[in-house]
């Protein structure tokens, strides 16, 4: 088989075998086809796209190339949850706990955040002391016993994706649907979860900027799970606003916190219900009404909150910062943002939110850029609210020099108008 | 400027600056942009092609992005012939001497053959003695007093041309009408001739493979000479059956000789006479008509054969050879070819032949591989000839364990019918 002559029948939109497929993936993992190949190859995909059966079996091509996660011990109901990618997106913290709360087993592993701010794994680093890095059977165990275990994505997983996702990020082949879908696919297979909750998110801090196109990714995706023999659902979901309150890492964690007891922002809570409904809903074959009476029931009750301990607890981190008897670092300074008119709120741009944070700190441009945990952007009000000019409509922390930086950007989030704005759906649609 | 904006926005199939192309064609000259960002760019050219403005700069920044020949010091007459490639092409050693002959400057530089058999410059050192490496001096002074010179095609002209011919080729990159007319015309705008006279191939011996495929490329090809500032004219031809009688180095440079006397197969002579005619046309703007009249006459009188003699004896090749005073070397071995049927010949596959002449050790695999001046195949019978089951049909030689392997390729070239087939004309269309 020649790589020349794949690229050639892909060129020419015709559909690939699975050798095909599974040449050019483990190719691609031990480094026997060249760069320049696989990049040709990657915009051919790009300009003529790839069948549904071509996606499935570059996905599933991709998971088996490096170590796929065996789940078995933890039996059926084992879940994960994904996210697209958003500004102030802390939803892993919040249902992953209630999921757990409701019977799921949740072994997440979660990966450092290259962005506006930090991944899960950093977020929960904020929690001083907390361990990232466990033996599989530690990992395992503590999921059996706790119902959850969030840690770092140790371990060699798709590197075939590794490989042609650096190659796509070069060669302008990033907005490409079955390559997209196939690389997040692929790595939720290899984790090995029986069950698959998938967070789409579209707008101006998202990946996808329109619902149409997150519809067509989300699709794409449930199509690639269930063909892989897993169970699946995506929710289309809005990030043109930051989600909820708090944009960073040790912020963000609290405003979880602040969620699992009752408290916080409406439509982060109600996304995060549904997305533990929907958890509970695929693990135990319910239906979604009762998926959501249960998660909000979990929340009520404590139990969910209890679940966010345990796993803090036994990852070693510090839960007095969860029970209140101990305080988050202070910030080296903070600053606070007022309305330059008076009106309404109608709208704060998430990508400038999402800049802003990582300007006070929160996020890294490279891997080997440090995090200030402490960093990040509070909103103090939301859309629909009146402010008077002058009004106190946001909090930025960090280091002195940086905020003040952060502020130029963050003001430019902000647009005020006459009328109250109406409210908006923070879910578009959800693909079964 | 952003190797992977530039991609992205052929991607998009946005027509690319000047400047962006200069950065493209400059980056793969001196290797700053990698060969997988160059390959993903080839793929995206090719999937959404160029306009011909894009083309045409692309055409001229390759050209520019090494030594660009002047040729000033000859006048206005200068002229280069180029073919597309194809099985017994001979016509250079025949038209160029031609058009020496009818008064126009014929600077001629070739490069080495990589296939079926050698290039123009191969089957020239089979005159013992040529000399292909000259200085520029030399080669002008040559030209200035002969009218004609040919030589190796030394110095680095177009590297970028080299970089990317060389991606395109591991990349399934080939057949792209902007990409293949760059690389040939670059080459030809790097030479220097004002009047470039095209000769583009169709058919199972060629490239394209259909007439209206290389029609496409010839306009393109037209369009670009022109929009540089070069007069050209290209000319469709068939290559379905192999061009003459003769197919490897010194068997076609005797060919070539023998139409010169004004002996030989009739349609090579035509096409000659025509190729010949029009870079007359083209560097006195004289019509066709008189072209063709005059380029028959300096066959019929002699001052063709004279001036291919000429070059011969400036370049230190053996003169006896054109003068029939010494032969050229035998070969090791030859073996004759019979009529497996009785019928008239109706198709003589070029493809299939040329394989043959390659096996009987007249081309070259790579590079470093040597040539076999006197192998090649030798056709005895010509299309719409009748033939006795039997009847000697075709001659192969070279080396003895060679030959006998080529006679199995060569023998699937014959096809036989019980009509006469029809007479097909060998050029399909003229582009001016």
């Amino acid at each position: 088989m020649l790589m020349v002559d794949i690229i050639e029948k892909k060129k020419k939109n015709i559909e690939l075998s699975e050798e095909e497929i599974n040449f050019v993936v483990s190719g691609a993992a031990d480094g026997s086809i060249p760069d320049y190949q696989l990049s040709a190859f990657l915009m051919a995909v790009c300009l003529t796209s790839m069948t549904d059966r071509e996606t499935t079996k570059l996905t599933m091509a991709m998971a088996q190339s490096g170590e796929m996660l065996d789940l078995s011990l933890l039996g059926d109901n084992t879940v994960d949850k994904h996210s697209t990618g958003g500004v102030g997106d802390k939803t892993t913290l919040i249902c992953a706990p209630m999921a757990a709360a409701l019977g799921c087993k949740v072994a997440k592993m979660s990966g450092r955040g290259l962005g506006h701010t930090g991944g899960t794994v950093d977020k929960l680093q904020s929690l001083d002391g907390y361990k990232i890095n466990v033996s599989r059977e530690e990992f395992l165990q503590n999921t059996l016993k706790n119902g959850i275990c969030i840690v770092g994505q140790g371990g060699d997983f798709a590197p075939a994706d590794k490989k042609l996702y650096a190659l796509r990020d070069v060669t302008a082949t990033t907005d490409c649907i079955p390559l997209i879908a196939s690389s997040i696919v692929s790595k939720k297979l290899a984790s090995g979860a029986k069950n698959i909750v998938l967070d789409v998110k579209y707008g101006k801090g998202a990946f996808m900027k329109t619902p149409e196109e997150a519809e067509v990714l989300a699709e794409e995706m449930v199509k690639i799970c269930k063909n892989a023999g897993r169970r699946a659902v995506a929710l289309v979901t809005d990030m043109n606003v930051p989600l909820g309150r708090a944009v960073g890492n040790s912020v963000e964690v609290q405003e979880a916190i602040e969620i699992l007891k009752g408290n916080g922002d409406n439509k982060l809570k109600e996304l995060c219900v549904l997305l533990a409904a929907h958890m509970y809903s695929l693990c135990f074959d319910k239906n979604i009404d009762e998926g959501i009476k249960k998660a909000e029931s979990v929340i009520k009750n404590g139990a969910a909150l209890e679940k966010l301990r345990l796993a803090v607890e036994n990852a070693g981190g510090n839960v007095e910062l969860i029970d209140g008897k101990s305080s988050f670092p202070e910030p080296e300074d903070m600053i606070y943002m007022e309305a330059e008119e008076s009106g309404y709120i109608c709208d704060i741009n998430s990508l400038s939110i999402g800049k802003a944070a990582m300007l006070c700190g929160a996020g890294r441009a490279k891997k080997e850029d440090e995090i200030d945990y402490s960093a990040g952007v509070i909103l103090m009000k939301n859309i629909g609210d009146y402010v008077e000019k002058g009004d106190k409509i946001a909090m930025l922390q960090g280091k002195n020099n940086k905020i003040r930086e952060a502020a130029k950007v963050a003001k430019c989030a902000f647009s005020y108008s006459y009328q109250k704005p109406k409210s908006k759906d923070i879910v578009y649609k959800i693909i079964k």
